[in-house]
């Protein structure tokens, strides 16, 4: 069989059948391994903490084309992409390894901006870039691996969701989906509102100081949305073996988005790439959320028992329920040639 | 200017420039740093130890060639000089991330055989397999990334090199580059040597406790011989501001490649890829050593002030000095389309 057909989630659950056969509870790595494969972040012990590690690739051609995003966008949505990863466990980013593969014709003034792009994210979030790799290929593969900690004791997992949770998610969806289809040239818009889109899409915020501020408020449950909203929805569902109902009209549509594409809400289900947070908590929980951070809130739907339902499915307006289409960016199976990302 | 005119280790020094230039020490990520760009391993204070992180990559048709080398092979190598790269810091390697870059017609069988032989690697240095990244692209790329510690307080640098010390090597030079002339058809040999040679090049084994050997009695400079004695020799004199001696014909030639291969000194010299550990300490530390460790430890030469010599001198038997070749692989100059390993 091929990688074409199993498809990326079929792989990675390959992956953990093999490394799990191999787990050996007598070596201290695997004895202190708290969260392995199949999370944002791989999650261990280490003295009075909790060390985090996450790592992100992008594919030039797959996740960006250079006729469109700048060197030093790639460089912010690099680090971006891990940054958030970090932030899903709730963690503190501390250090950054930045593996470039590139063929030879790369200008070197391309590189300086791509770090210089890189370097005032890292800054921001006072990571610290130590090192990594270069090698020559034939496309370029940019793969960077943030090395972070947990200030308490716990982490946000995406396998402690619990029926009868509020579904939440922080900010606006739908942004980076819309500046994509304005990218790919589906639609025109002012110099104003396209520049918004360009940055939802671009240059995305990483939500690190939300993610700790939720683990501190006592959620233990969150993904960032990266795939899509449904897709990382159901990957909590699958990690914590529930449901969830999502009610449609609740969801935060961005005001900009709703405003100008028509296919706003396929855009927020199933768009990805905000690089928001999605957790789940009691609705005590959530209400303390929305006083203790600064930003939008938005509860919009809850967790079930899997008996009740298997995985997501989407209530409307008039209560109605129907389970969504298979939305969401799977790698090889939407193929190598079909660009999903800019 | 291209990537190709200024070559791997001149783009190195640009990004070491740029993100010099972020540095900040009221962070506290800057100011636990304890080695960054341009080391084996990049190194930092965590609490009452040191932590330790590096990164490599293989790329199809730079790297490895699946003609040549199987699947099993290539997940045992691609682990391997990462875990070395620990090793030369004398650190324990604890946990792997694996990022793959893959087609989408690449056979399932192929990824399951390539975590059997990176597990089977792993389990021996009790590294757990936590995590990683894949996506589709149009040529493999293989990047992991290795998290350790040091045991103690001291790591081994490229930057502590002192004239007047010895120059010392691990075991055997020479194996993995004939292994690769082998391979590339450019001799036959019998069956068993085939074999030593075949495995020399594509299953070298790290040298992990070793290096922590090394840390332990005292030895404060070290690297892994990936590039080149040559080139792995010359990034120490560039780390330490130092010069170095090579009497050449005290090289620990494997005697295979001496009995085999006429160009012996040019493998040993320039051929790199047998990861063993280089390292440079006073006559009696290095004595211990000897003690200490069960391989052969081979002293070759010795360090001198950067105003004797600059860089690396070879040595002959008659005590006549030159300047050793442009050798050791550099990415970019050496072109895309070279392949040095296979």
């Amino acid at each position: 069989m091929k990688l074409s057909e199993l498809g990326e989630f079929g792989l990675i659950d390959l992956i953990h059948e093999i490394t799990d056969k191999f787990k050996n509870p007598r070596q201290s790595s695997w004895r202190q391994l708290l969260v392995g494969i199949g999370d944002d972040a791989a999650a261990w012990r280490s003295g009075n903490h909790i060390q985090l590690a996450t790592t992100d690739t992008l594919v030039q051609g797959i996740h960006f084309d250079l006729n469109v995003i700048t060197w030093k966008e790639l460089g912010w949505k690099a680090l971006a992409v891990n940054l958030s990863d970090i932030a899903a466990m709730g963690g503190v980013p501390q250090y950054a390894l930045v593996s470039l593969a590139l063929p030879g014709e790369v200008e070197v003034e391309s590189i300086s901006k791509f770090y210089t792009g890189m370097m005032h994210l890292a800054e921001q979030f006072e990571v610290a870039i130590t090192g990594g790799n270069i090698v020559a290929a034939p496309n370029i593969v940019i793969t960077i691996m943030v090395i972070g900690y947990s200030k308490g004791k716990a982490i946000l997992k995406r396998s402690t969701a619990k029926p009868g949770e509020q579904i939440a998610v922080t900010g606006y969806l739908g942004l980076s989906a819309a500046g994509l289809e304005m990218l790919k040239g589906n639609i025109s818009l002012d110099a104003e509102t396209s520049n918004i889109l360009r940055r939802g899409h671009l240059l995305p915020m990483p939500k690190v100081k939300e993610g700790q501020v939720l683990v501190e408020q006592g959620v233990r449950s969150a993904i960032d949305i990266s795939d899509g909203l449904v897709a990382d929805l159901n990957h909590i569902c699958e990690a914590s073996r529930v449901g969830a109902r999502i009610k449609t009209e609740q969801i935060p549509v961005h005001p900009l988005v709703k405003a100008n594409l028509p296919s706003y809400q396929e855009l927020t289900l199933y768009g990805g790439e905000d690089y928001e947070l999605l957790f789940t908590a009691n609705e005590a929980v959530v209400a303390q959320i929305r006083q203790a951070l600064g930003c939008l809130v938005t509860v919009i739907g809850d967790i079930v028992e899997e008996a009740v339902l298997e995985r997501v499915a989407l209530v409307d307006s008039k209560g109605d329920i129907a389970p969504p289409k298979g939305g969401g960016w799977e790698h090889f199976k939407d193929g190598v040639s079909k660009a999903k990302f800019l």
